[in-house]
């Protein structure tokens, strides 16, 4: 596996490469990101994947410098899931002046995960563009586990017209349905065996949602927030929205995903659900 | 020439045809316009021309309506000109849908002809980069005539990792020094007849500075608008600016530029002279 750190090298490697399938990562990996790893093969000749904890996309306060960088051992892990090339820019190689330009999402971003964070997508949004332009991919593949992130990432193409496949991949669970994520490391061991109660609670709406009908949305929206809150949880929201937009539902028979956000002491977890 | 108006044919027809150099414009082509295309020769295997009249950068009240949309005479000229490929995509092609994520410029898009024409530059950054993934030329040229568009388009490019070359070209005048421009054709002759004064107006101010200094600046600027407005001109701004990022000079040696934007009736013209 080659690895660069500045872009002119990395463009310079990625000449003559053919078709690359691309897999932006803040690293520290694990096992969903050596999923989209794999599946990145299917869609390109080469697969390239990035590490970059992207300070633009941290509100003050969250967790940037503590963000867990491990590049040594992720590097062993790209090798053995047959990754071809790692860009690996440092803050220097990626912002050389202070990011001054910004792609600006439409109110998709103020929702959800954006109330809870502002800027958090306008960060996200300008640096996968970023990155998009150095590694110029004819596919990009983005876990479903952050899905605003990816249908920001996916409006995003699709209104610039850029000319990337964007693919995403189902979310990787433990064997006890806790979604993998780079934060699970933060759990403490009490925290980590009461993780999962998140994802069941998103498999206890989805069925009551099934049963009850969209009517029934708000109500089991508050229920569930209340049965994590009741077990140390610190909810932000529990929601159930439209696939596309993220809007509320308004119809019956529309697609729908239901998102979480909450708090366990001072980590907090998301998760999502297609219905 | 090929002419192609949705964005897949265009990508189809640019496969397999090398280095691309490109040339957006609004249409309504002039000498200064052409100047761009044979210009382009240099910068690649094949040159792509684009003409679209973009909504998104012209202000409530301006004169998006009433713009000249000249396709036919133009594709005369760009055959002429030795273009390869013309892009000419309906609103339909390029904003299938409502434009709702934006390039956002840094504080440079609101002076100058930003504090004229608020919300300019967001409009002209954001369809440039679309252009850009629909084109995805290796270089790109565009006129010094505006001057801040050249500056907002090579900032954003550093910015954003765009892997294109951006090229500025000098502007291209009449014999009598009005800087060749589509909204020249708005003219009345007797406004024709006064109009080269903008350009002598920026000349006697540049050879002043030369002669007094920088800290002449606001009164060589005032000197400037008055003898304009004195002539039945109502002067927007008459500025003397570093050459990046358009700042007001702060010591002596910097590369200057003087930019001019004044009314002449109810056309608007802008132009500059590099000190």
């Amino acid at each position: 596996m080659e690895i660069h750190h500045s872009i002119p090298a990395l463009r310079q490697a990625l000449q003559e490469r053919g078709r690359i399938a691309f897999v932006p990562t803040m690293g520290n990996l694990h096992e969903g990101h050596l999923t989209l790893m794999r599946a990145a093969r299917e869609h390109g000749d080469t697969v390239v994947a990035s590490i970059f904890v992207n300070r633009l996309q941290f509100g003050p306060g969250e967790d940037f410098d503590k963000y867990p960088r491990t590049l040594a051992a992720d590097c062993d892990q790209l090798r053995a899931a047959g990754v071809d090339v790692l860009f690996a820019p440092t803050e220097q190689d990626l912002y050389p002046e202070p990011q001054t330009f910004f792609v600006e999402p439409p109110d998709l971003q103020h929702l959800l995960e954006g109330a809870f964070r502002p800027g958090h997508f306008r960060g996200v949004a300008t640096v996968v563009l970023k990155l998009f332009n150095c590694v110029q991919p004819q596919a990009a593949l983005f876990g479903k586990k952050d899905y605003q992130q990816l249908m920001v990432i996916r409006a995003m193409a699709a209104q610039l017209a850029l000319p990337i496949r964007i693919v995403g991949i189902d979310t990787v669970r433990a064997a006890d349905g806790l979604a993998l994520s780079s934060r699970n490391g933060y759990l403490a061991p009490p925290e980590r065996a009461e993780a999962p109660r998140l994802y069941r609670t998103l498999q206890t709406l989805r069925q009551r949602l099934l049963q009850e009908g969209i009517e029934a949305v708000p109500r089991l929206e508050k229920e569930a927030a209340a049965s994590l809150d009741e077990h140390g949880w610190q909810t932000d929201y529990v929601a159930v929205r439209q696939q596309a937009g993220l809007l509320p539902p308004t119809a019956a028979g529309q697609p729908l995903v239901i998102l979480a956000a909450a708090r366990l002491g001072s980590t907090r977890l998301i998760d999502n659900l297609e219905v």
